[in-house]
């Protein structure tokens, strides 16, 4: 059975913000985000994937679409498909945080390269 | 922005377990899990969906494809696509569990429906 404990996986980098997978799955991402207080992940969309984030330590600023919240342990966000976010710790603990993006990217990519009605047909 | 406080989503019913939406999204599910001591989700399977399963509370033992384990908060365990599972709170205290299904079925549904090259293709 594919088990994990979280813990052991967590790891910090004072370079840059980790991505730490936590399965290897064709379905989705499902990893472990840290960030060291002043770490960032920039602007970015995900055109047919939702992004799902769970705060499981620290306070995480997010900003989704122009609009921004501070994220505490316990709190989830969704980012959907297409809108535009990124993350930051602007505070001064470390932040660790579960970060689903579903479908995978690659599978969501696959998917898009069905026939195109073409330009007549809208 | 889609922010929900997980804490504030949680009940249980003593009759049986609960599965409580935390967003609304066509990518995935993404719920709470509660289970009292007793209760239990029955053997099931996604056929092409991956059930990732991130205990919060408690102790919960889970099923996949006739191995079981007993898992404690902070720990995540990936139930493939096409496995069956069962999950059950077999301890003393109430399970909280964190529980992602992606894609949604009923997207991956869709899917299955192309066209298919028929009998003689394989």
């Amino acid at each position: 059975m594919e088990v994990r404990t979280l813990r052991e996986l967590v790891r910090f980098d004072a370079e840059k913000k980790q991505k730490i997978p936590i399965f290897d799955s064709p379905q989705l991402y499902y990893d472990l985000y840290t960030l060291l207080p002043g770490q960032r992940q920039r602007p970015f969309a995900f055109k047919r994937s939702d992004k799902i984030v769970y705060v499981l330590e620290g306070v995480l600023r997010a900003s989704v679409d122009g609009e921004s919240a501070d994220l505490a342990a316990g709190q989830a966000l969704r980012v959907p498909a297409g809108a535009v976010n990124s993350l930051e710790n602007a505070g001064d603990e470390p932040v660790v945080a579960l970060v689903v993006v579903a479908p995978h990217p690659e599978c969501a990519k696959r998917r898009k390269k069905r026939p195109d009605p073409g330009p007549g047909a809208g």
